[in-house]
């Protein structure tokens, strides 16, 4: 099986000088995966000089959606811009994935407009993996709904779990519930309510989990409203470039701190490869009928292939199926009920 | 000025093998203070052996709030607990102050139902001290209000930068709304709500704060619901303590490895000093009419001690007629309005 994946180049911190030099390290790396480079073909183009490779084509669109512009103005009049080309090519099959570090109200509303929602789902949500002190979970929603009712969260578990048991090949894994107490009284009606609708949902739901145990690997899927995750992720973000920064400054204090420092570089480096945010990149769009990866804006090359990868595995593991069955067995469950 | 301060000493993980000795550094540290240790007499006075202090009393209270106890019990059936004994002490004008590390439901329950709140305040609201790059950062609610609206954030402001107004001597301190982007347009309805509030409240308003925004001294008050605050503080621990875990790992790898953190071990004592969460214990319970402070549950004697000092610091401040007149200067803002 070939996977094809279509990229928007022109989205991102870099647009092109990024996307492209990462979609020919991923294309030099698979043998079974091939690029469809989409955005303006004369900034695509130089960044291809001596890259001859036949998996690699080049789709003109001459729009570009800004990083500020509103996800509405996006699809009503930018039709033919790089992000929108990249996602039409996923509804009419000549991609199997679309990944873009563009704007992300703009791309969440756009894949929504073009591929449509999965049956039985009502909002697509943002999915990320971040790295915990046994190995990493699976968090949603990270930032595409700020408003959710308990149905949605437990559509997010359903969505969580089916991509964790695709990818990894994880019969039934554990789903936890963010919440600021681990007791069943702890929270806001909305969790509350979210709580009980995963108890009866047939998921290995296994309750509350607080703040700190996102890092903890209390469980492989945590849901939550979009507006805390997003919170969330974007405060461990800032507490992760303080803490280093703080590290920096210790260690350039004075010339014994910089000879200390010099011993300690090694070690130093093999922890920052550990915790290296890049390799983590490539958020999930889950509902759609189809395959969306969002990248950080500010990714680099090395950032960008990993969300490359992402979706390539996505495809391969079949998730869109795995969703749709796991959902019709929810309603089954519900009718039951 | 004497402070004086009633230390419900069963609190908190370690009772009053903590509380009692961090009172007695509290009290040799400043002349003018007093301390009142509220609890089971025989289990306070063994660590009161051989220090005989005249600015230390005991009083005896013959319950215990547990950790996990209902609020609404708490306030019900243990009328003679250290907690509720050691607010009262507050509201009859014995103490200045209240130090719990305690239940913290409890603690917010019984302040409520005790101290009554400041009038055109609705809701306590729970304020702490976090460190940024450029020093350090107030924010409010971390946790007492799961479900607030834009009014409750408009108060959180107005008592957030009473607080900083009146302990750090700041004028018109600058508040910021902790939400998922910068722009006006972000957020769901009661964050978009609370910023046109906000804006229009005489406060030093700056407008929208992200996550990573909260460590990068933004603002000097961030404020947020509840259940927001709560996540993205615990959140910020588990991720502080997954790095601190992958800091240790590495360096206790091999023998080179053991070496080099040898060589830097002062250098990340130092560090390990600057971002000691213990250095910020002690959360502000804001709105009441009396000053009520809650330490973390697991504090050591130097964090517990760090909560006394922050009520003593509050008291001499006089925050709560600080509170009290902006309250009445926003209300007739809103008249005019």
């Amino acid at each position: 099986m070939t996977v094809t994946v279509a990229i928007d180049c022109m989205g991102g911190d870099h647009g092109p000088a990024v996307t492209v030099p990462a979609a020919l390290d991923f294309v030099r790396k698979h043998e079974d995966v091939r690029a469809v480079l989409v955005g303006l073909e004369e900034k695509i183009r130089p960044f291809l000089v001596n890259a001859g490779d036949s998996r690699v084509s080049v789709r003109h669109a001459s729009e570009v959606v800004a990083m500020d512009e509103s996800p509405a103005l996006a699809i009503r009049s930018k039709k033919d811009s790089s992000m929108r080309v990249a996602i039409d090519l996923v509804k009419n099959g000549e991609a199997d994935a679309c990944v873009s570090a563009g704007n992300t109200g703009a791309l969440m509303a756009i894949s929504r407009f073009v591929l449509k929602m999965l049956p039985g789902i009502d909002r697509p949500a943002i999915c990320a993996v971040l790295p915990t002190v046994k190995g990493h979970v699976h968090v949603l929603d990270l930032g595409a709904n700020v408003d959710c009712n308990p149905e949605h969260l437990l559509q997010f578990g359903i969505m969580g779990a089916s991509l964790v048991a695709a990818i990894e090949h994880k019969d039934r894994p554990t789903v936890g519930l963010l919440n600021i107490g681990e007791e069943d009284i702890k929270g806001n009606d909305v969790v509350k309510r979210a709580a009980e609708l995963l108890k009866d949902s047939g998921l290995n739901f296994i309750g509350n989990i607080e703040g700190d145990g996102l890092y903890k690997g209390e469980a492989e899927v945590i849901v939550c409203d979009g507006f805390v995750g997003n919170v969330a992720l974007k405060a461990s973000e800032g507490l992760a470039q303080m803490l280093a920064t703080f590290l920096r400054q210790e260690f350039s204090r004075n010339l014994l701190t910089k000879l200390a420092a010099l011993v300690a570089i090694p070690v130093l480096r093999h922890f920052k490869r550990r915790v290296d945010h890049r390799r983590y990149n490539g958020a999930s769009l889950l509902g759609l009928k189809g395959i969306v990866v969002k990248s950080h804006g500010s990714a680099d090359i090395f950032s960008f292939g990993n969300a490359l990868e992402r979706a390539a595995d996505t495809v391969r593991s079949g998730v869109l199926t795995r969703i749709s069955e796991r959902v019709a067995e929810q309603q089954t469950i519900q009718r039951r009920a």
